[in-house]
C-alpha cells in the first residue's frame, strides 16, 4: 500500500469556448503541480465543453477541438493530464480522454457505454470505444473511464481491474438533480468494491442551458470508503493522497496498456481532505439555481437580469436567486400593477426590492389594457369576458419586460414554477416571455420551502414573510386565487410528481390516496399544456425528470387513460 | 412465377388515437378483402401512431396499445394483416409488427435497425429484435421488415431472402423532405436486387407535429422494377398483383419461420396499377405544407385558423395553404396596419382576402404603439429609438392575434420563413407568436417559387402578382427593406443551405463563390438566433435538415470559426 497524489480539476467550462477551456485546464495544472500532484484528471469533454450536442457534426468544430488538445498537450511536462475531448477516427466520433504528458498525446481512451436516455443523446453522436485503457506506471496501474462507463453493469472498470488497475479514474459530466450527489456516492462506492480499486471521480461544475453540473467530485479507497469530496456548485482543484495497492496484473489483459511514468510523490503531507456535502435539500437546490442562472446569463454575454416583480412568492424567489447569482447592482425589477393588483402585492414588491437592494421601476398597465379593449371592441362586440382579457394583461407585461430588455440589454428571467408549467397555468408570450426560466422545474411547494430556507440563511436580507402566508393569486381578475383553477398545491404537487416524474397511471396515483376526479383533471391539464411548454424559455433541471429534453412528448396526442 | 395480391394500407393515423387507428385499419382491411387481397400490410406503428415518443414510457399507453392489437386481431379472418405496434417483453420495448389472422396474433417481428439520427431517437425507446421473420405460406415465403431495416447495409431482408423469402414487405413511417420519394425509390430498387425479391413498401401519410409523412407507398418486382406507387399526401389502399418466384429456402435459415396460410388469389385481373409521383418540387412541397397544416389543426382539435395578413408574400402564401387545407370558411385573417404600412400592402391584403374568399378583419395598431410609448417614456427617457420600437409593433400584433385566438378558438398560424428563422429576423412573441409555423422550413426563395406555382395551378384563385415583384419589407420603420439587414435572398439562401443543411464551414462556402464577409455574417446570425428558434412554434419539416429536433444546438455556445 502506498499513496499516489491525484488532482481532480472540477472545472466550469463553456461549450465551444475551446481556448478559454484549455486555459482553465492549464491554470489548474500549474496549481496541481505546485501541490505535488502526480496526475491530474479533468471532467468529461472538458476541452469542447459538455454537452456540445450537434456542434460535433460541424467538421470545423471537431477540428478546432483536436487542435486545442494538441496545443494543450504541447504545454504539458512531467505530470500527466487526462482531458476529455471529441476524438475522430475513420469517420466516427468518440467521447474520449487524452493522456497528455511531455508535450505529447500519449494515449487515448474512448468511452464505451453511451447513455441515450433522459437528457442524453450520446448514441446520436458517438461510436463506442473498443476496450478499457490502463496506464501502467510501474507499481501502480490506473484504469481510465468516462462517466456512464461506471453507471452500467460490467463497465470497463471491471476489465481494467482485471488488467491490474488498482486506481480507477473517471471523467464525468453528470447533470444535477436533487439528491444526485448521494446516488453518485453509492455508485462510486459500489464500483470501488467491484473493482477492488480506489476511485477518483472528476465531475464538471456549472450551468449549460437547461443543465447544471453540481461538482462534488470525490475519491474513495478500494473498500469504497469516501476519502474526499469537493464542494458543490463551484470550481475546485481537489488534491488527494490516495492509498493504493501495488498492481498485480492478471492475464490475459483485456484492456489496452499504456506505459507511463508519473512524477514521484513529493513526500509531503496534505491537509486532511474535506468531505463536503450540501447542508439540506433546499440548500442544494437553491445553490443549483443560483449557479445555473449566473452561468446562463454570463456565458450568453449578458451582465444584467430583469425580472417582473408581481409582489408574489415566485418572482420574489427568482429575484433573490438573481441577486445571489449576479449581485444586486446587476438585477433590475419592473413592477407592473393593474387595477387587480392588491395593496399587499404593491407593498411586498416595494419591500422586497428595498431589502434586496435592487432598483424597482413601476409601469402601471391599465392604459394599455384600455387601449387593447378599444381596439378589440369592434371584433369582440358583445362576447363576454373570459381568459382572453386575463391573458392580455400578462402579455402587456411580457411586452414591457421585453421592451426594457431590448432597450437596456438586460436578460429577462421568467418566474413561472413547475406546478404552473405542468398545468399550463401560465400565459404564452405573457409571463412565459423571457430568456431563462429560473424555477421552471421547481414545484410550488418547493418554492415555499426555498423561501423559508432563504430567510433562514445567515447572510442576505429577508424576503417579506407575508409571501409565505398569503394565498397565491395571479391577480388577473377580482378576488382571483390559484385554487379557483388548480387543486391546492399540497395536493397538486405530489400528483404532478407521480404523473410527470414517475410516469404513473391515474389509477396508481389514486391508490396513493388522491381523489380520482382530481387526478384525472390534473393528468388532462398536463397532457394539454404540452404546446405551451414547447415554446417556454429554457430553465434549470433540478428534478429527475424536467420538462424539456428529459420528457419528449408529442403535442398532437389523442391518448388519455380514459380513452385507452 | 405467380401473382400474390398484396394490399398496402397507406394510413393517416393519429398518435395516441388507439381506437380510431384500429378502426381505420379494419376499414381498409374490409376494402382489401373486397378487392381480393391475400395479405394487407400497414405502416410502422400504425396502431399507436408514429412517432409516439415518450408516450411509450407510460405503462398505461403501452398496455392500451397491446389491448388494441389483441382487439384488432380478434376481428381478423382469413386474410392476414401485418400491423405495427409497440411490443413489450422482459421489460424491453420493441418497434414491432404483428401478423394478425383468424382472430389471433400469429407472430411478431421486432425491428432490428433503429435510427438514432436526424429527427429519430429510436434507441432511446426500443431494443433491437433478434432475427428476421419469414412467413411461410407454401410456395411463397414473405420476409417482414420495418422502415430503417432496409436503409442500412445488411438489413434483415438479406437474411430473410436467404431463408427463402421472394417477397419482402416493409412497414414504414418515413418522414417527408423534398425529393425523399426519389431516395426511397432508389433504396427499394436496390433492396429488391440485393434480395432478389419483390418489395412491398407501405408508408404512413399525414402530419404529426413537425413531421409530415408523404405516402408514395410502392411495389417493385424482384429486378427492382417499380410496379406501382400510391399517390402522395393522401390516404390510399394500394392493391397490387405482385409477380413472385416460388420460394426455395436455403439452409441454414437465420430467420424465424412462421407457417401461415394465405387466402387463394381470386383469379380476377386488377386495373393496371398507377405509378404516381409529384408533378414538381414546388407541387410536392406545397402539398406537404397543406397536409401538415390540415392535420396539425384538426388533430389538435381546432376547426379554424387565424393568420395575420401583412400584405406581404409570406402571409399570402400561408393564407393560401390554409385555405387549401381547411377551406375558406375556416380561415380568418387579421390585417393590422400601422403608420409604416404601405398603400401597396393594404391593397394586396384586401385583394388577397377577397380573392381567397376569406373574411378580413382590420385593427390598426397605432393607438397601442402610442400607449406603450407613453408608458415607457419615463424609463426610456432620452434613449434613442432602435429595434425596441420595431419589436413592440410586432408584439402588439402578436397580442391581437392571440386575443382573437383566445376569444374565438382559432389556431394562429405564424408566417415566418426559414431564411428569417435562420437569421433571427423575427420578433419573439411578435410575428413568432402562434400555434403552428407553416413555412418555418421554407427558404424565402422557395416562398417565391411556391407562390408562382400556386398561381400557375389550374384550380383556385390567384395570389396578387405584385407580391412577386415588390421588395420584401417588415414595414416596421419608414422605407425599411429586408436587404437593410440581410443579404439579398438569392445570396442568403444558398449560404443558409450550405451552413445549416450541409454543416459546411465558412471557408467551404466561400469556395462556392460567396464573399467571405457575407458568409461570416450569416454564420454569426444563425449561431446567435438559436435562443429565438428554441421558443418558436412547431412547423413543418420539408428539408433534409429543419430547425428543431433535426438540429440540436446549444444556446450557450461560444464556438465560432473565427475563434476556433
Amino acid at each position: 500500500m502506498f499513496d499516489v497524489r491525484v488532482a481532480l480539476a472540477q472545472l466550469n467550462q463553456t461549450v465551444g469556448a475551446l481556448e478559454a477551456n484549455a486555459t482553465a485546464i492549464l491554470r489548474h495544472a500549474t496549481d496541481a503541480r505546485h501541490r505535488g500532484a502526480q496526475i491530474m484528471v479533468c471532467p468529461e469533454l472538458a476541452v469542447p465543453g459538455y454537452p456540445p450536442e450537434d456542434l460535433v457534426f460541424k467538421p470545423s468544430f471537431v477540428a478546432a477541438n483536436l487542435r486545442a488538445v494538441r496545443q494543450l498537450a504541447s504545454q504539458t511536462g512531467e505530470m500527466p493530464i487526462v482531458v476529455g475531448f471529441v476524438d475522430l477516427d475513420g469517420g466516427n466520433l468518440y467521447d474520449a480522454a487524452a493522456v497528455l504528458q511531455h508535450g505529447r498525446i500519449m494515449g487515448v481512451y474512448r468511452k464505451i457505454k453511451l447513455p441515450n436516455y433522459g437528457v442524453f443523446d450520446e448514441k446520436r453522436y458517438f461510436a463506442s470505444g473498443p476496450t478499457g485503457l490502463v496506464l501502467d506506471t510501474g507499481p501502480l496501474r490506473i484504469g481510465v473511464t468516462i462517466c456512464e462507463d461506471l453507471w452500467v453493469p460490467n463497465g470497463p472498470h471491471i476489465e481494467e481491474a482485471q488488467s491490474g488497475a488498482t486506481l480507477i479514474v473517471n471523467l464525468s459530466a453528470s447533470p444535477y438533480h436533487h439528491g444526485k450527489w448521494r446516488e453518485r456516492q453509492r455508485l462510486i462506492t459500489t464500483v470501488a468494491r467491484e473493482a477492488n480499486a480506489a476511485v477518483a471521480y472528476a465531475n464538471m461544475v456549472g450551468g449549460q442551458d437547461e443543465l447544471v453540473f453540481d461538482g462534488f467530485s470525490l475519491v474513495t479507497d478500494s473498500r469504497g470508503q469516501i476519502l474526499a469530496q469537493a464542494p458543490g456548485f463551484e470550481e475546485e482543484l481537489l488534491v488527494v493522497d490516495v492509498p493504493v495497492e501495488e498492481s498485480v496484473p492478471r492475464e490475459p489483459a483485456g484492456s489496452q496498456i499504456l506505459p507511463l511514468s508519473l512524477p514521484i510523490h513529493p513526500g509531503t503531507t496534505l491537509q486532511a481532505p474535506e468531505i463536503c456535502h450540501p447542508a439540506s435539500t433546499e440548500e442544494e437546490i437553491y445553490q443549483a439555481l443560483v449557479l445555473a442562472t449566473r452561468d446562463y446569463v454570463r456565458k450568453n454575454g449578458f451582465a444584467d437580469a430583469l425580472i417582473g416583480l408581481s409582489g408574489g412568492i415566485d418572482s420574489a424567489l427568482v429575484a433573490s436567486i438573481a441577486v445571489d447569482a449576479l449581485g444586486p447592482t446587476h438585477v433590475h425589477c419592473l413592477f407592473m400593477p393593474s387595477v387587480f393588483t392588491s395593496e399587499e402585492s404593491t407593498e411586498d414588491a416595494k419591500t422586497l426590492s428595498r431589502d434586496l437592494g435592487i432598483p424597482l421601476r413601476t409601469i402601471p398597465i391599465d392604459p394599455a389594457i384600455d387601449t387593447y379593449r378599444e381596439l378589440l371592441a369592434p371584433v369582440f362586440a358583445e362576447l363576454k369576458e373570459d381568459i382572453t382579457e386575463e391573458n392580455l394583461q400578462a402579455r402587456i407585461r411580457g411586452n414591457l419586460l421585453m421592451a426594457l430588455s431590448n432597450k437596456l440589454g438586460f436578460l429577462v428571467l421568467t418566474t413561472g414554477n413547475k406546478s404552473e408549467m405542468a398545468c399550463g397555468y401560465a400565459t404564452l408570450y405573457g409571463d412565459m416571455a423571457g430568456g431563462f426560466a429560473v424555477i421552471k422545474d421547481v414545484l410550488k411547494t418547493m418554492v415555499f420551502r426555498l423561501v423559508v430556507h432563504r430567510n433562514a440563511r445567515a447572510r442576505g436580507p429577508w424576503l417579506p414573510k407575508r409571501l409565505l402566508t398569503k394565498a397565491p393569486s395571479a391577480e388577473l381578475r377580482p378576488h382571483q386565487k390559484d385554487t379557483d383553477s388548480l387543486p391546492p398545491y399540497d395536493v397538486l404537487d405530489p400528483i404532478l410528481e407521480a404523473y410527470v416524474e414517475e410516469d404513473l397511471p391515474v389509477e396508481a396515483i389514486v391508490a396513493r390516496g388522491f381523489p380520482r376526479d382530481v387526478v384525472r383533471r390534473v393528468a388532462r391539464l398536463v397532457d394539454r399544456a404540452e404546446y405551451k411548454r414547447r415554446q417556454a424559455p429554457p430553465g434549470v433541471k433540478i428534478t429527475s425528470k424536467a420538462f424539456g429534453r428529459d420528457r419528449r412528448l408529442p403535442i398532437t396526442n389523442r391518448f388519455s387513460e380514459e380513452s385507452g
